[in-house]
């Protein structure tokens, strides 16, 4: 192994405007989002691959041996394919146990991480590890927690086996990879995400990757050069929904009505582009206080918007409106339908306001957490640079 | 006078789809409130005309012959004119001793009657008369009162002047004028509003004269042949506004963010444009449940295209959440920011679902009717046609 040890973290993601729009071809904006997946890599002698994920209480471990036996002659050949490997991925879904069905995320998680270390070894000697992973993401809440998995499984195994360097050099607490380890961090991010989700976009692996700002349209992802960080709340309401069932009921109304919600889609797309205009002026100009006007307004026209599209729902007009309460600013990201939703925080807005509005939002029953979007993506961390309780989860005493 | 004794009625106004839009060159749909304007007129040989006013606590009365030096010996020759006659006014409004800056509910609707009294008997020897007028409709909440008001005082004078027959024969119980006379009515109706309101659309005392729905675009208004009769609540939040800022504020939307707002327009014209569609239909097929839920759909999208635009209000947004917690749905209607909102009641909506929709609102603290809209326009009535309770204002014991 190329290191003893080492700490990867990479962002979640949210949509900060063009959700659903984006389905009809239109422009959405794919921001970093601050809650973070930490993975802590270790290089053992136990002749064992272990993983903990403690978020899930998982906890694996297999002999170097028996997952040897699932590498064939032809495997490890090419560390940079675009194309999943078929067979591996047939005999590590027998070998785990996954029925046609079983998408349960301990099982998705096992898949991806055995794939990325099968194919990035197996061409040597298949080395003795263990990986754990805590993420400050909730899962299956449309935040990119599985992309953002997928991030630090491919920065951390591609580090260890040498394919790329650590980027953390002795006196710093964080280090990022350059741009062609990056691509290459997301080009296997993305196997990972391909072996849980099926067909994913490769937005939430590129946000995780890259960070900051990304621009979708019609299966393009543009990073953008410079964003500037905000401070939001994230709350998830705790509403299940089916984003299958949103996007469809979207299309059914524009199929009803499609005089009504064309130009819907592209208001929605210009709100999308005015935003990135906004964006990109607050880090070329003083930021001043009509930028975040914008941006207010633009998110209260985008939730109105989703709500003429019909994915609202009322648990996210109560998140709308106790925030506005407080003078703050809200939408839905992603599906919709319940799920999560960004709140904008001002610059000046003080934390007395943001810890009530947080209390107010819990009192409704819905998590909040303060954090930031437009943040950096996948980065290596030394150990002092992690926060406690990171560090806690990685490493339980 | 041609008639010792005649009530007429006149309804309010909603918009129905398209406030806000229509200044941008977009369609909308006025429709009749049956919330109506009750006028009673009588013949008397007191050598008096008096007015009584009970919604605002008014009672009035002038001998003839003060009234008669008001005019000038050029009065009253032309019944049909379509301009104000300025000296009239000006005397008017020193008579009644009004001030420029002075609006008050009262004067204005004691110089509408006046100037309509004298231009329409001024050519002749004036009655002495007493004229009555009870409003079921709240007064400056943009539910068309004053052209109600102005519509009745058309019909009544004109009926008592014999410029137009009485429309109700011995055994009927309502009955209106034909096309030709309405348009009379309407004429001198528009007048009655311009003394009140200085520069009206003309679109209050066309839906008070032809009742049903009409289309207004770019300044010209279409009275739509047949409508269906809808059942609706009407709620006032009672919230003040100014709706002069309300326009600009969306004008300052629209100059600000063009590419945004100008879709929202033209997705509205195109909700007004469906409606109307969908209403023809429902006349001219057998009503179905999809008529409704298309009704409906139309409600929560407009609702969610006003927030866009800026004039929604909390207020609102609860009257929303009540009455969709009944399975009902509404929008504002008019200027918005607070005002009025209607809520579409279905034909197999049960009473008792009404009558707890009604109770929760007014819990919310505001006033509330049951309705319709759609209904007929000016008629006069025979005494034991009208409600015991508009009689009893009209009438007093």
């Amino acid at each position: 192994m190329h290191v003893q040890h080492c700490i990867v973290s990479a962002p979640g993601k949210a949509i900060l405007h063009g959700e659903h729009a984006v389905v009809h071809g239109k422009v959405a904006l794919a921001v970093s989002l601050n809650l973070r997946t930490f993975l802590e890599l270790k290089a053992t002698s136990s002749g064992k691959v272990c993983v903990d994920l403690p978020n899930i209480d998982t906890s694996l471990s297999w002999d170097v041996s028996e997952l040897r036996m699932l590498l064939s002659a032809s495997l490890g050949e090419d560390k940079e394919t675009k194309l999943l490997d078929v067979e591996l991925l047939r005999r590590l879904r027998e070998f785990v146990g996954i029925t046609d069905g079983n998408l349960d995320t301990r099982s998705m998680a096992t898949l991806a991480f055995l794939y990325i270390y099968l194919s990035l070894f197996g061409s040597g000697d298949l080395p003795s590890l263990s990986v754990s992973v805590w993420s400050e993401l909730p899962t299956g809440a449309g935040l990119g927690s599985s992309a953002a998995y997928s991030v630090c499984l491919a920065a951390a195994l591609l580090t260890a086996s040498g394919a790329i360097p650590a980027p953390l050099k002795d006196t710093a607490s964080t280090a990022r990879w350059c741009q062609e380890d990056m691509e290459l961090i997301n080009s296997w991010a993305f196997q990972g995400e391909k072996i849980i989700h099926g067909n994913p976009s490769g937005v939430d692996n590129a946000v995780g990757t890259w960070g900051g700002m990304l621009r979708f349209l019609s299966g393009k992802i543009i990073p953008l050069s410079r964003v500037p960080l905000l401070r939001i709340l994230l709350t998830n309401t705790k509403v299940p929904r089916s984003t299958k069932v949103l996007v469809a009921g979207v299309k059914d109304k524009l199929n009803k009505f499609p005089s009504i919600i064309n130009p819907v889609l592209d208001s929605v797309d210009a709100i999308s582009c005015t935003c990135e205009k906004t964006l990109a002026e607050m880090t070329s100009q003083p930021i001043t206080g009509e930028h975040y006007n914008v941006l207010e307004e633009l998110i209260d026209i985008n939730q109105s918007q989703l709500n003429v599209m019909g994915v609202g729902h009322p648990s996210l007009d109560t998140l709308c409106r106790v925030t506005l309460a407080r003078g703050l600013h809200s939408k839905l990201t992603g599906a919709g339908g319940g799920g999560c939703g960004i709140t904008l925080l001002r610059p000046e807005t003080d934390s007395s306001v943001v810890q009530s509005t947080v209390q107010d939002l819990r009192d409704c029953g819905y998590e909040c957490w303060e954090t930031s979007i437009g943040g950096p993506g996948v980065q290596q961390h030394s150990p002092t640079s992690v926060k406690d309780e990171v560090m806690e989860h990685l490493s339980p005493h």
